[in-house]
């Protein structure tokens, strides 16, 4: 070993999803937005190849005041509420090394998104996982010990499963010694944003991202809402990290996503609206899970193998998520494409569960 | 103060240049290039609003392998040993956060990019200035002793002074127990790149950034070149921080300035000659400054304090930097702009100059 090694700050990396380099496969493993971004993304565009252009030779504006400008004004906020970042990995990993100083550990659910861990391993952050109970719920008084702090996202990922408001008012009321994040990267797909609980606690962050509901995983953009003392802790650790994170093009486009809410009401109700539909198909089909407000199921199947089906799928061209992890490794994760993506996935189950079936008998 | 404010982690924040946002100033205070991007930039944008636009709901490649490769194939380096970041400040703060933890201080010059105590800071690693010499020089002998890293850039910022190639692999070699960092921001207005010594020396890491010589400040393109095991554990790092933070179009429009050597060559060029000929302009009228091999010069006047002329400049809209630090406080950092910004700020000067010497007279 070199001696330049012993200073190393070494990690065991997050492991993306898979992103299939060939054309036509069917993908459903990343739960992205099947439609694309808004119209006024493309307008947006088309600006900087042309009257824009010579801009962007410039540094962008720090503050990324046009993006916080739209977000705030959505959501009936003011500017110093909201935070944004280079999706809400970037938004979470600023929170995590703002306000998780503590020598307590964080608590988080022992089956929730997979980067929890790998933030508070690479920041050397105490953590303990609460183990969600056997139909995959948080509990709510696992969350009543001492603390350095608290991360749940809601709906849960990869589980779906929304929590009730008044469950999580209870879990901030509780913690008000520390900070207590909610993580509403799939909210808008049927559920309520526990948003206006932050004029009430002053320990809540809550963080959402444009990477589902707004189609724009591609151009990484996330955000979160607060009182104005967490968001300018925050701004002063991002700062002092990277004071031009946001693109010229990013602020731009992303704030026309914002403003077209026409188009994002139709596409968030396509995806519910099929969600719904293919519910119903895969539980004729044998499958059963708990039920999902977010743009993606978590299922397993009565007679059949989850790891064989993901392998039968990747087979023909169909991603879904396979997560080797105990309590969930005969689950499968299947995001919500279009309509006729998800009458192929079902068409393909439909046969290949048939073909078992018949292989079981002979 | 509430209870959670104890374990929030608390910084002084770096503050950026002004961005002015008024039209029709002459803008010479950040060191962006005077010219737009390479016209490949445009036709990638032009894809994005095109053809390509469905994929912006689907997450980018989070190996940046289009980019990496660009960059690796313009080196003659191998793909593994490239690392990319959102602008050389995402790669430097990596860098700190990947290879500074040793409990001795890494070392840095007290004259230098003010973003270096910043991340030390913020990361809570310790850290010992080197005084340059009274010619703003780096002392080679500063960085004999013992340390947990070094970082300078060369030419060094605010100065522009460049260090000669074997004094740098002097330092390089010396130091073979800790990584050091060359931040090769402005190396190709004239300066001569370390990256050859990465072959020799496996402690070495270069940074360089798209947003001096390659005109694209507004979309944060920084990248780090070392030995594969160093991109290693940067890329560990960073994919355990936010494992997709270079954006589609940033992907495909920063390999298209990569691929266009004749624009870059250009540019280049016409930068070094017009800071030449303002080198000459600016001796006659009486300001004095080290040889600047940046595009950018660092200058003093012989009778006039440096903020009354930034104060009289900004009046008239031409924007320099100016820095209220100890031992650098009668200068002034100018950007170099087209040859028409240069003509108006000397054009400026010489009469704000011919100006306080009739008030001086009268």
């Amino acid at each position: 070993m070199r001696a330049w090694e012993e200073n190393i700050r070494k990690v065991i990396p997050y492991v993306p999803g898979e992103q299939p380099k060939q054309k036509n496969v069917i993908k459903l493993n990343t739960n992205e937005n099947p439609y694309p971004p808004a119209p006024g993304v493309r307008r947006a565009l088309l600006r900087f190849s042309d009257f824009s252009y010579d801009n962007l030779r410039k540094y962008p504006d720090p503050t990324a005041d046009a993006l916080v400008e739209s977000i705030a004004g959505y959501y009936h906020l003011e500017k110093d509420q909201v935070f944004v970042g280079v999706g809400s990995d970037d938004v979470l990993a600023m929170a995590f090394l703002t306000f998780f100083n503590s020598s307590k550990p964080i608590l988080f659910p022992d089956i929730t998104y997979s980067f929890y861990d790998v933030w508070a391993d690479l920041f050397h952050i105490p953590y303990e996982r609460q183990p969600l109970d056997e139909k995959f719920r948080i509990v709510k008084s696992d969350y009543e010990k001492k603390n350095g702090g608290i991360i749940f996202p809601n709906p849960n990922a990869p589980t779906g499963i929304l929590m009730e408001l008044d469950e999580i008012e209870e879990i901030v009321k509780q913690n008000q010694d520390v900070i207590v994040i909610v993580d509403e990267a799939y909210i808008d797909f049927g559920g309520i944003s526990a948003l206006p609980l932050i004029e009430k606690y002053d320990n809540l962050l809550i963080v959402q991202t444009f990477s589902k509901s707004r189609s724009l995983a591609g151009m990484r953009v996330g955000y979160a809402m607060g009182n104005k003392t967490l968001i300018q802790y925050l701004n002063d650790v991002k700062y002092s990290f990277n004071s031009y994170t946001m693109n010229q093009i990013v602020l731009a486009a992303a704030s026309e996503a914002v403003k077209d809410e026409a188009y994002f009401q139709g596409t968030r109700k396509k995806i519910i609206e099929t969600r719904e539909r293919v519910k119903k198909e895969l539980k004729k089909l044998g499958f059963s899970f708990e039920d999902s407000m977010a743009n993606f199921l978590f299922v397993t199947h009565e007679k059949y193998w989850a790891r064989d089906i993901f392998e039968a799928l990747k087979r023909s061209h169909i991603y879904v998520r396979y997560f080797n992890h105990p309590r969930i490794d005969n689950h499968l994760r299947i995001s919500i494409g279009t309509d006729e993506e998800m009458d192929r996935l079902i068409a393909f189950l439909r046969e290949y569960l048939e073909e078992r079936k018949e292989q079981g008998k002979a």
